[in-house]
């Protein structure tokens, strides 16, 4: 078995969900996930199907970010894993509603930040292990990065 | 530390189901929350508590998938895992309900796919790190792939 | 790419909570996700900001398990992952209502058991792989076992 | 202002599942929820569309259950209810699924028990004001009863 | 149909839950959802069974606020209607648990105010119509009882 | 007691959701639901207070659909009440995060059409007790409005 580290491609403007699903209807769930809660976000959705003809199942609405969706999963070359790529949207607004969609077993994770997924390969196939999302943490907060977190929050509208 | 790869057991006609919990009500929980939903499903459940006897715990209707479950388990080594069996349903049916158990943390994977798991064995302890999930893509769907996988998922009535 | 095992600190009578997420605001929904549900537990919540001042953001109601959340994400190293410590409360009280919170991607694991994080170390940052929760099996529970898990939950009053 | 008793007509062996909603998509929505979570039940869903056509709009997979979710509606003539009737299943089974709906706002009963709607009638349309689901209680359990509930629930394996 | 204004006994210190179910399982899963999100809670549940024998099916660790759910369910005379009555806890730390029973319906109330509930009244049977929740309101919050209102939720530790 | 209709007031190319709640921190919970779900939406939130100042709390980012609520509100005359109006989205794009709110108790209704709610006022207070919703159904749909549902659906791809 080896690790090998797979950089995700992620369009400027864009963020991407990963996880691990299963069974073919994935591909229309999520999509319906997607529009239902933010219809005006333009996205791509993939998935692995992994037994049978063993294709790489696609929906979504901008065929630019399908395309690196499948970029993404072939890079991957993992089973049962579904890749999301959205703009004018944010992860925070649709990952409840992709958790709750009934085949998906577990989000990997949801981010804008550089992606490098961490990938077993082995003679009888692939998987994901893990992510490394964004950069480590430099340093602890002090009391005036809190304020400043808290007001950012609030000038964005996203705190009262 | 030393990664291994564990086959699970997947009997004919048998999806599984693993993922991390916590606390020995989840023996309970989890037949729960799999007889709720699909009454009339053969199961079996097995799951590791990580502290004191240290006992698989195991509940179901079905003993032989009972007992694969606990091999399963066995085989895997680590704490806090649970495996879920289950025939003449799908992961589809029941996966919402098993994500709603206020004991499990995440679902690994739900496949009826060759499954192996990925373990990472210590002097500690083990862990499970990732799965794969049967067979690696093998291509992208074309327009017509779409068209055939929509029209299997409304000839199953799954979609309309 | 190198896998390390990194033992997570938590304190006597206190249960961890270790996830995946993504956003800033994450540190105030996890504090209300704890606070809202169990008013009276003690609690630290840390989250690793992965881009930009890249801080361990923090909340919570006691102090000092607020800085062991910081003390246990900075010996992951790992972006957007959060911490959870409690105490006069149990994971199974709030697991739900984390998991519901629109920022969180999954949940590693829960424990009161000693816990040791697998993570991988890269020049390009670092991920959590797996966790080592707890104890191995050391067997499977007996019919008489299987009663006196059935009595010590209903003794407990958690199950009727 | 009116107030009316309306009979719900629930065929024998059938369950009855009655909600208000919101949009057309609903019908579609509704059958997979249902179809997802217990495929071999047979079922018809309907919904009243309560702008333009106003039409009652239908799916399942039994008609002769679908006709009697149309008379039900009819009978009932409020807008953006929905019916839904099953057979070969419980709505212990699929109800967290229908509140998982997107456009579902609430659910006013499930029941096997004879129902009577009651309905608010006005000039300018009608709305569900209350069910009368089954019989008034009769007295309370005793600890012998209280037995006997308990020993039945684990006779039919729904508790363990 | 006569409708009339029942009055629930709620103890002092005490919040209430109405709401509508089905299926006898009811009563043990309720006092799960409970006892499983605030343990320390002091607690009855209390559901009418409608059909059968018809009794008032009782759960809960607090003979006294057991005894006066039934008195409630006795006052309103209505099938399938669930009361719960929880002392040290509040209806905000357990409502999501309560929502995601699989038997419950639809919640009409949770409150600690004066409660008075419509009851719909016929030959065949009795219905919850509305719910009398307190007291109207009086005025529309200034900018000072907004920024009061705020500062309250802050200084409990409900918000940050 | 006396059951009076009560017209809303719903703005062009606006929806309303109509529903019962508890406690204070609704108004800022039921934003945060709205905000981090739709971003880009206008809308007012608000509450009637049912205890001690008894004053209609709101919340929002447009003042015009903030006064419509309260408006909405006051017309109605009932405690625990909420109203949101919101506009550039849908309610099926926010229900279920509304629903997930853990003071939500029910919602009445989400539409754009007319409403009109029941409204029984009694000495003692007021309550909502149904919703009329539109216009009642004027038929059952046919087969070829059943494909012209699908395909609308399908046109503005709210489904594949």
């Amino acid at each position: 078995m080896e690790l090998k580290l797979v950089r995700m491609e992620i369009p400027e403007g864009t963020n991407i969900i990963l996880g691990q699903t299963h069974f073919i209807k994935t591909a229309e769930d999520l999509y319906e996930a997607v529009v239902c809660t933010v219809p005006q976000a333009k996205f791509g959705v993939a998935f692995t199907e992994a037994s049978g003809p063993c294709l790489i199942r696609t929906e979504g609405n901008d065929q630019s970010l399908i395309d690196t969706c499948v970029k993404n999963l072939q890079a991957l070359g993992a089973g049962h894993v579904f890749c999301i790529l959205i703009k004018d949207a944010y992860p925070i607004n649709i990952l409840n509603a992709v958790k709750n969609c009934p085949e998906v077993c577990r989000i990997f994770c949801a981010t804008a930040n550089p992606l490098k997924v961490i990938v077993a390969s082995t003679e009888e196939g692939r998987g994901v292990v893990g992510v490394i999302d964004g950069s480590p943490p430099k340093g602890v907060e002090t009391a005036e990065d809190k304020a400043q977190r808290k007001e950012f929050l609030r000038k964005i509208g996203y705190k009262l």
